[in-house]
């Protein structure tokens, strides 16, 4: 039997702790290439390059796996694997392992989540994965045994039509680490405070910064189940049309 | 009664007809402050501007509007209008007119439609504008009744928690346009096609280029509506979780 192709990616760049931890983990479960940004690209959301053009290379790292370094967004590089690096549909395409939460909101702001979600556009099965610790020098292996059997049930069991999955993982030892929990996106947001400072030419310029504003304390919510210590999975999809709000909406506007 | 107070923000740049055309029409509902990137930014999506600072000025448009323009993506400008220059909450934000479609799939690229998604998740009322010509001399004037139509209806009839509005205006007369339609978005997705070419120095580079390919003629999608020469309108959320497949996978995961 062919092992399964499996596209690797991130948004902290192709040399990035968290994404070589993945690709390891991924060599032991098939054939795996890596497709990843040359830079940072957190908070890149869905960014595509439109106004510039893009460059790649193949670039020589440790292990068995393909490595080709772009120069554009997470997104961009699912979409220039599958047009010019692959030579097949991948059977998974997993994105990450992302330094730093991308529970509740993060998803729309997170490069690694919506590669997953350009993957699941595509059609492909698809999974990103985060781990809640922000430091390079982070603890990934923590984590190994779970993200591989994740991978595992959903080659086994492929995601429904128009879902992908983001799993985020708490910063624990495994043995402190409770389990897996399929949950909901928590509702929370990020406070603004624009950091102000004056450039030695007397201009203002600002830091985006601010604090994360959790509001939502229920059992089924992502950032409850991290708190607790569990593995949370939300399935994501991007079909964002509000079903059940069209025939309000429709009576409203055309009344 | 204090007039509405109504930010106004786009993705292809403060001075772009769309928003200009979308200014004067908002000049005639309300108080208007536009807050809008320096420098085009289309398929921005959810990006936002982390590793970067940013600088803002205030610009001088005609009209009795307030410009400043910042050198940010969308999410940027509507952080940054909340967090350091309005002295209180808008009423609703308006986004665009962008130059071009965003419907169906386009919502998860669009830098206007990401502009409307944070308000939303800002707790404001918000709407993205979009009409289906990407020329720059595209004709705003025939749309202008709608859009004030559907302004004036979200601030008598607040959009439920959690949901904005993706408004696309087919190209066509006034007297042509067959009303408004409310819909969901169509399943559909860009086929990749990366223009490759050689620079003066021999490497390889690549443009971004495809084709949109509409897989869904549901009576019920936007593409339909569209093409039959209705104004789309989808009501859009940012939780992003298939709440329909918790369990299940809930079953998968853990099994």
């Amino acid at each position: 039997m062919q092992k399964p192709l499996i596209l690797v990616t991130n948004d902290d760049g192709i040399t990035a702790p968290g994404i070589r931890n993945l690709v390891e983990f991924m060599n032991e479960l098939g054939e795996v290439v890596v497709v990843a940004p040359n830079s940072p690209q957190s908070g890149k959301g869905h960014a595509i390059t439109i106004n510039q053009t893009l460059t790649f290379e193949e670039i020589s790292l440790d292990g068995p796996q393909s490595d080709y370094s772009l120069s554009g967004t997470p997104v961009d590089c699912v979409k220039f694997a599958l047009d010019k690096i692959l030579m097949r549909k991948p059977d998974i395409v997993v994105s990450g392992i992302n330094h730093g939460a991308n529970s509740s909101i993060n998803v729309i702001y997170s490069g690694t989540m919506s590669a997953a979600v350009e993957a699941g556009v595509e059609g492909l099965q698809a999974i990103g994965f985060s781990l809640l610790d922000f430091s390079w020098d982070a603890d990934f292996s923590q984590a190994k045994d779970y993200i591989q059997n994740i991978v595992k049930k959903v080659l086994e069991n492929p995601l429904p039509k128009g879902v992908v999955l983001n799993v985020n993982i708490p910063k624990l030892k495994k043995d402190e680490i409770k389990g897996i929990k399929v949950c909901r996106q928590a509702n929370a947001k990020w406070e603004e405070n624009f950091d102000e400072r004056i450039n030695p030419h007397g201009k203002k310029y600002y830091w985006l910064t601010g604090y994360f504003n959790n509001m939502d304390e229920g059992e089924d919510a992502d950032e409850t189940a991290l708190s607790q210590g569990y593995i949370s999975v939300v399935p994501v999809k991007f079909d964002l049309t509000a079903h059940e709000f069209v025939d309000y909406l429709g009576n409203i506007l055309n009344s």
